[in-house]
Formats: C-alpha cells, structure tokens, sequence
C-alpha cells in the first residue's frame, strides 16, 4: 500500500522550490500557510504516491487522460525507441513514419469518412485548430461570412483565446474579456435541471420527458444559427457527454436532431472528445457511442493516455478537399504537433487498446460502475449520479426534495474545505468541482477493476456522510 | 553519408497513407502529382535521413528547436527513467518532482527576479498565456482597463486565436478575423529596409544611423501605446531576433528605449523567446544577449531540444503577486502543461549545456558562422546576410543596388519553385520563406561544428549562383 517516504530534507528542498518557482494550474497558491503543495513522485496501475509514501488510487485517470494507468514500461519502451531513431522532425511540409501511421490508424478507427488528421498539442489547441479550418473552409468554398460557434453554457472547451471564447463558463473569461467575439451559449442537457432550464415547462420525470427536454435542447441550437443568421454560423462544438457541470449525456434524439439541424443550415457539427474518446465511454469515440456522424472530432489526453502531449482534429474528407486544389493551403500550425514521440506513443496506446480488449472491459463493467455509484444516492448529500461508461459526476445537494445546491460560502466550508481535502486525506485523488453545480468528478483509469471502483465508492461513502453533519 | 533506403513497398505505403490520411502544417498539399511528401526516418547529430537513405544536413534544427542536435542517447533515457517513474500528473493544485526542479532550475537561469515559472506544450500557448496573465494582473492590481497588445510588422508569435492576434502577418490572420479585438502592430527593425520604413527619413549606413533607425523603432512603440491610451495597453510582445520577415537584430539601444517607454506607461514587456532561448543567440536567454530586463519570457522549442513538447512563460515575482492573496487563482491551465517527461527532459537538456559547454561552443563559433555566411554577399542575388549567434536570415534580391525584391511571381518561380527544392535535394535541410521579403533561414543545431557550417555555405554558394541565372 504505502512506500518509503522520500528523505524529509529532500521532501522539504521540493516543497520550497514549488513554493517559489512552481506556478501551478488552475491553482490558488494562497492558501493557508500550513498547507503543503502535494507532490506525486510515483504512479504504477491505478495508483499514486507522493512524497509521504502514501498511496492514492486515481479516480480521476490525472485528468481523465490516464487511460491505460500509470508506470508502464512498454509504452515508455515505445517512447525510446523512437526518440534514438528521430526525436523530433516537425510536420511542416515534411512528415516522419509515426505521424503517418497513427494518421492512417485513427482515420481507420474514426466513424464515417473522418480520414483526415491534423496533430496538435493538447485539447487547446485541437479546438482552435477545427474552428480555424471551420472559417476557412467556409471562405474557400464561397460561404466567406460563416465564422461563429455555437457551444453551450457551463462547457469548458479549453484556455487559449480561441477555445476559451468558445468556452461556456463566465467565471474562467471574465478577467480576460475581450476575447474573440463570436461565439454563442445556448442550453446544456443538464436533465436534473431541466425545470429550472425551461422555466418550468419540462421536468425530467422518465424517458419520455427526457426525450423531450433533448429535443427541447437540440432546438435552442436551432434558435440560436436562426437569431444569429445562418449565413454566419460556422460551427456548433460540443462534447458527447459534457463535462463541466458533472456529466450532462445527452437525452436520446439529441444528437440526431442536432445533425439534422447542421444538415439544415449548413453548420458543421464538431464533437469536442478531448476526454470522451479512447476509451472513456466503451467505445473509441463518443459519437460513436451515440450513433451520430461529425464533421470534426477533436481530441486529446487519452490519445496517449498521457504517456506524451498529443492532440488531434479528425476531420471529415469534404473538409479537406478545397486546400487539396493547387496552391491552397491552411496556414496553420505548431512546431511540436504531431511530435514523433508522442505519436510513437500514440500508436502503441491504440495497439494495446486491441491486445488488452480495454474497450471490452470497459464495456462490461460500466454497468457495475453505475450502479456502484446509485448506491451513493441513498445518502441525503447526493442529489444525482449522472454519467456513462467510466465518466461520471456526483451532484450534491443540501435538500433532495428541492435539489436546492450549496450557497458559495458551503461550497467553500464544505466542497473545498471539507470534502476536497478529506477524499485525498482517505486516499482517494478525484476532483470536487463548482464550475456548474457542486459536483464530485470521477474518471478512473479504464483498466481499474470491480475491487477499484469499489473502493472509490466506500471512501466517497464515509467522506460524503461526515459532509453531511457539516452543512 | 548515405544509409540503405527503406524497403520500396513500405516507402509506398508510408506514401499512400500520409497523402491520404495526414494534414501536414503550413503546407500546400495540392502540388503537381509527380511530388511526393518527403518523409524523414532518423536523426544523429547534425543530420537527418530519409526513406531514400539520402542524408541532409539540418540547417534548421528542426525548426529552431534541435539545440543539442538528434538522436541522442542520454536524453531518451532521462525520459524512459520518468515514464517509468510517474509518466503522469497534471499541475492542476498538484504538482511533481521534475516540473519543479526544472521552474528551479529555469529561475536560476533566467535574468533578473523571472523566478515564476508557468509551464505550457508549446510556444503559441505560452504566448496565450503570457497575455491572459498580463490582463489578470491589472484587473487585480486596480487597473482592468489594460488589455491591449503591442507587437511589430511581420512578427511571428503563433497560431491559435490570442497569439495569432499578436502575430503581425496579414496573410496568416485574414481567413480566421475576427480575431481578438486587441492587438496593434508597429514597425520592426528592419535596418535593410529602414529607408522605405522611415518614408526616406533614415536610412542606415553605419553604426550611428543604425543607432538612430533604432530609436525611431523604439519610438514607435510610444506612439502606439500614447495613440491607443496607456490606460488601455497591457504588454508590448517581441522577439529578441524577429524571425519573420528574416532575421531583424535589434539596433544598439532599442531594447534599453523600449524598457523605457514600457516603464513609463506601466506596460509590460514580453521578450517572446520561442527561438531565441536556449543558446540560439549565444546566451541562455536572448534578453541576456542583448541585456535588458523583460517583466516576462515565454519560450518553448529549445527548452527540451525538441526531444519532447514542452513551453513555458517565466515571470517576474511581481507578477504573481496579486495570486499570492487568498483565495486568488490565475484560472487558466493546460492538462499536459508542465508533462513529467517533458520537464524530465528539460532538466537533461539544461545539464547537457552545462556539462557540453553549449553556449560556449556557439559564442566561440558565432564570429565564424557569420563571417561565412557573409561569403555569400560576394553573389548578385545575395541583398543582405543579417543574424546573431547561430541565427540568421539571408535575404534575397534582383537587384543589389536598387534592393528590389522578387515579385510574387519570382517568389513561387525562383523561392519555392527552384531554390527551395534544389537546397534539398543538394542535402541541406533549411527553409525558404517570403512572409516579408524573401529569405533564406538558417538556424544550424548548436553543436554544429566550423566544418558543418562551412558545409552550409557551399550548399547555398552553388544553389543560390545557379538561381541567379533563373532571374
């Protein structure tokens, strides 16, 4: 369970350097003094350790990237091997075998005609990438004026300026306005909501009031192309099921009607699967899972499971055709995109994807998953357990009945003062989140066992419950 | 000097696949069909191989970034030691071992109090993340109506939304406006074509009225700033060496104004040293070189040699000041920021310079690479040879004395059409780019040796002197 500690000066030398120099991400560093910044040192499995020794298992696969678990010695065997024959050569004008064959491979992989590959470096940037080819494909194949996004409220879609416009979540843009004025927000299918959503004309009771609250959904995004003008709109970027918030999936029908409604207005359908693909759900790609068709499906994290940056837009055929004409070219890039590295790593993630049969393995435990998790809705905190596949979100409440949330200064005392600190205190790393709703976030690894997720589920048990006498 | 070339069907697969399935960056794909993509396998020192066996010497490093040149041993073993390790965890309120030592490291290296270190996958989103920051500090401090950005004609700072704002290149920009509503370009220091700069006012032809073009430029920047308002110009982006357009060094003097002007108006200054970190001028930082003081660096490329993606933003302690208070948070971040085989790797190329004696081996050998390149002046075609360290531009002409340039048409005939293709095939690897006027950019690996770069020239000598004819 527990390893040796690193030597306590050596522990102390890393706490001190990370305190001065360490910027970390999305990070208030001015927390109270005695606070340490945890530091891991050692990943193996499911499992973490930091410089205590102690072990954590990963509820949260890093951040929903850890895919194949942590320390394997064939994916960083995969990684020297390419490093001493070619490190590094960048795709600009020239490619480099790895590159090519992790191409051909998820071109292999992907639903439909989604042949075309074009590598980033992380989920940032595979969004600015398909909103950049949605403009310029417009402007080349004589539609000029197509250039907004349609997305939806509460989605993170990534930082640099581009994905963060896209973004759905004020807080994150606030302090960084303006930024690039063209996108629009319209309706998640957060389901437990759904009165407050509609004002009041729907509520999620069974199937088929789900179903129409998807439809309900999917129209808003028809609204929103008709009030903004079609002849404007370029794209409409979504996650199969979205994250932020906790775990929306979407209602049956939804995508299906939001094809139609692309269909309709000439609007390409993008499906952010930065962590939805690889894996996430049981299926290699969230449309898929779904049954609806993309244009783009962008990516990232699972890709290599983390071993190595990499990320990826995987676009349709039609997309390309006009900057295959002579002399066209989309003028776009990044020096590391589609590093031989990484994609060396890529390659050897989607081949023991097959000999590990991970996708079975998530397909046959994801019900046992679930209903782990219900178990947690006996609790009088947890207002809702929404999710698929290995991907879910645990909504807490302070009144069932009502599903009245926390106020901000209980999600402080309680989220992040209690329950946050408690879950890694009892050895469980997971991430508590407010970005929406007060929500428990979960993605373990996808090769984590029964024994696994039932651990996860008695630690949220016992913090969840202390929580309960806090609020 | 040549190896055995790869089996002829598995090139023609490599082929088939990468031009049907990879979408290369900045590239025109639809060229006459008898091209083929030209397909590199393996690295070593100072050069490349392709599938042909054929062996190039890299007069890029790879694309700026290959400092410590290919295919080395030691660093693709720092890396496997770390995926074994922990291959994995994000710096989202957590942090480890490598990324720390190697924010040490960088703070100790770095020029004046840039103690805090930020880490990104690439130069575009340190350059993202260098702007949302100068806009979070202002808002925090009392100021928020400082957002704006200053950067120069033809400069470079990459491709997705934010950074490409900055980006003063009108053809990259105008198939994805709008673009953040910010930005504002002035001149660059251009000293070949000060004369057309200045509207006929200065023109340089020695040390003194070099001097003077540069406090024009410099002052060009004030105006900027005085014309948009202070109150509302958060940060003034430059490059140390502006590589677009062709190598621009900065006149004597002009950093030492700009720092001025920036202090005067409470703007900060971003050195955006994407190409010039890392000994590519001589110096570990190109703000040393040139010794002045900028409130942030952002880099990336050399940071690892390019043996795994990695960027970063190095800023001063004032900066993270206001995120330092309770409850304070820079609400940005990347998943793969900061990767523990990145930061792995960084640290063993940072060891590497030192034990290497890197830097050295570029200031003993700068005074030699320039004086052979400037050999080629002895050419009609050749206008202007311009660089520092192992960094240079060498801009072409049809007319030395009157210093015309090619016409768009000469470009694609004679640039992309001749010179270009012939530089390869001779077995230079090196680019030719007509962003501004047309150049020739060369960035040799940093362990190139005089025999290397002798090399080079000759390669040039021969291609250029036959290009000439083509006029």
């Amino acid at each position: 369970m527990t390893r040796p500690p690193l030597p306590q000066d050596e522990t102390t030398r890393l706490q001190t350097a990370a305190t001065r120099h360490l910027w970390m991400h999305f990070t208030r560093h001015g927390s109270s003094p005695e606070d340490h910044v945890p530091i891991m040192v050692r990943g193996e499995g499911v499992h973490l350790w930091d410089t205590q020794g102690r072990r954590y298992i990963d509820g949260l696969a890093g951040l929903f990237t850890s895919q194949l678990g942590h320390g394997r010695r064939d994916l960083a065997e995969a990684a020297a091997a390419q490093t001493t024959e070619l490190e590094f050569m960048p795709l600009w004008s020239y490619a480099h075998p790895p590159a090519i064959e992790l191409a051909e491979r998820l071109a292999q992989l992907t639903p439909g005609d989604l042949n075309r590959v074009f590598f980033t470096n992380s989920g940032s940037e595979a969004v600015e990438t398909a909103w950049k080819l949605a403009k310029n494909y417009f402007r080349l194949t004589g539609r000029p004026t197509k250039h907004k996004v349609i997305s939806r409220a509460t989605a993170y879609h990534g930082t640099t300026h581009g994905a963060l416009s896209i973004t759905g979540i004020a807080g994150l843009k606030q302090d960084f306005e303006p930024l690039v004025p063209s996108t629009v927000h319209v309706s998640n299918t957060n389901a437990y909501r759904a009165a407050e959503l509609t004002a009041g004309a729907l509520e999620v009771q069974d199937q088929q009031s789900l179903e129409r609250f998807g439809i309900w959904a999917a129209d808003q995004i028809a609204l929103a192309i008709e009030a903004q003008g079609p002849d404007t709109v370029a794209a409409v970027f979504l996650e199969p099921v979205q994250n932020a918030g906790g775990c929306f999936p979407p209602p049956p029908g939804y995508f299906q009607r939001v094809r139609e409604i692309c269909d309709e207005h000439d609007v390409l359908l993008v499906s952010d699967e930065v962590i939805c693909a690889f894996g996430r759900l049981g299926h290699m790609f969230g449309a898929e899972h779904f049954g609806y068709q993309p244009d783009m499906i962008t990516t990232a994290k699972g890709i290599t499971s983390g071993y190595a940056p990499l990320g990826a837009v995987l676009a349709s055929d039609r997309l390309m055709e006009p900057f295959l004409e002579p002399g066209a070219m989309f003028g776009h890039g990044y020096t590391f995109g589609g590093h031989p590295v990484s994609t060396a790593v890529g390659l050897k993630n989607l081949e023991i994807f097959e000999e590990e049969k991970v996708l079975e393995h998530v397909q046959q435990n994801a019900g046992a998953f679930r209903s782990t998790l219900e178990k947690l809705l006996d609790l009088p905190i947890v207002g809702d357990v929404r999710g698929e596949g290995f991907f879910y979100g645990i909504e807490l409440v302070k009144d069932k009945s009502t599903r009245a949330s926390f106020s901000a200064e209980e999600c402080e005392r309680i989220l992040y003062g209690f329950i946050s600190k408690k879950l890694f205190a009892e050895g469980l790393y997971c991430r508590a989140d407010d970005r929406g709703d007060p929500v428990i976030q979960l993605s373990p690894p996808l090769i984590a066992t029964t024994e696994d997720l039932e651990e996860i589920e008695q630690i949220l048990r016992s913090v969840l419950s202390e929580a309960w006498s806090l609020i």
